[in-house]
C-alpha cells in the first residue's frame, strides 16, 4: 500500500470549512429523533427545521491504517429542543482506548464526556481552548451558544465510531440545558439507565 | 495501567503558551551549532544570541501507549543565519510510518519536508492552515516572517523522534533562503548527501 503523502488545507475558523477535505457529512434535525428529552418540542422543530443542516463535519482521512492521524472540523449551529442545547450525537471508539483531540475554532461549547460507569466530565469550549478527551470516555459536543460551535478534531485512524452506545443506555447520563439568559447546566437525565443494569451492557 | 483522564487546555495563538502541559522544552541558538550552511554567521550570531531561546515547546504527553496521542505548540522565534531562515532542528519518527498535524496559529512558516530518497515538499504555513506530515517523511518548521510561528501540532503517542537523520545526510536537501524583501526561497543545499550514497544510509 502507498502511504499516504503529505497535504496542505486551509481552515475557516468561523463556518468550519475545510479546503481539501476528502468527505463531508451532515446531520438535518431530521436526523436526530430520538435524542432529546423534550420529544414533543423535536417533533415541532423537526416539522419545521427538519431540512436544516443541525451539524456538518468536513474530514480528511488519509487512511484507517493504524498509526495514522485522521483530522477535520465539525460545525455544530446553535439551537434548541426544549430546554436541551442542541448536541452531536455522540459517540465512544470502537477501538475504546483511542483518545481524540478538539481545538475549539470558534463559538461556545461544552464537550460532555462519561464513561461506562457512568463517570461524567463536562468542558466548556471557547476559542484557543482545547480538550483531550482521554481513552473509553463517551463524547459529545454541545453548543450552548448562539453562533456555530466549530472545532477542529483529530483522532488515531484506526478508532473507529459507536454511535449507539449512547442509545443503548437511555441518553446521556446528564443534559446541558438552558440556565437563565445565556447560561447553562449540567442536569441529570430522567431517562437514563445505568449501563451496569442492562443485560449485555458495554 | 490507568487510562488518562480528559484535559482541557488554552492555547495562546501569539505566544504558544498552553496551560496544562505536561513537559515544556527550549532550545537556544547555542543549542544549533552545525546545522546552518554559514557556519561564520552561526558563530557570530552564537556569541550575541547563545542563550536567546531559538524554540519552545509545550507539549501535553498523557503516555506513550500506542493509540494515544501527544499534543503541543511550538513556536520558533524569528531569525535568520546568514541567508537561511531559521528552523528547528527538524526529525522524523522514529516509528517511521507515524504521521503529524500542524495548524498554524500565528505567524508565517513554510513545512519543509523530504523522504529518505531526497523527494521533497514545502507547504507554506498562515494562520488557520493545517500541514498533514505524512509517514516516512523528515519535516522541519521554518519561520519566513518577522514574528513568532506558533503552531499546534498533534502525533501518535508512539511514534518517537529521530533527530539525527538529518545531521547524517548533511543537512536536508533544500535549504530555505531569503529571497528580497519579505519573500523565501527553496534552493538546493550544497553540502546535502543523498541518503543511498551513505553506507547504512536511512
Amino acid at each position: 500500500m502507498l502511504s499516504p503523502l503529505p497535504a496542505s488545507v486551509l481552515i475557516d475558523p468561523r463556518t468550519g470549512e475545510m479546503t481539501g477535505r476528502t468527505r463531508r457529512y451532515e446531520k438535518r434535525y431530521s436526523d436526530l429523533g430520538g435524542l432529546f428529552l423534550d420529544e414533543a418540542a423535536f417533533v415541532a422543530t423537526a416539522r419545521e427545521q427538519g431540512d436544516e443542516i443541525a451539524y456538518q463535519v468536513d474530514e480528511f482521512r488519509p487512511s484507517d491504517r493504524p498509526g495514522d492521524l485522521i483530522f477535520g472540523t465539525s460545525t455544530l449551529y446553535p439551537g434548541q429542543i426544549g430546554d436541551e442545547f442542541i448536541f452531536t450525537r455522540g459517540h465512544i471508539h470502537a477501538v475504546g482506548d483511542r483518545p481524540e483531540i478538539y481545538l475549539c475554532q470558534s463559538g461556545h461549547g461544552v464537550m460532555l464526556m462519561e464513561l461506562a460507569d457512568g463517570s461524567t466530565r463536562a468542558e466548556e469550549m471557547r476559542p484557543n481552548s482545547l480538550v483531550y478527551v482521554g481513552p473509553h470516555w463517551i463524547h459529545r459536543s454541545v453548543n450552548v451558544g448562539d453562533t456555530p460551535l466549530v472545532t477542529l478534531f483529530c483522532y488515531p485512524a484506526d478508532a473507529g465510531q459507536d454511535y449507539d452506545i449512547i442509545a443503548r443506555a437511555g441518553g446521556m447520563r446528564d443534559l446541558i440545558v438552558v440556565d437563565g439568559a445565556g447560561g447553562w447546566k449540567q442536569v441529570p437525565n430522567p431517562n437514563y439507565r445505568p449501563r451496569a443494569a442492562i443485560p449485555g451492557a458495554d
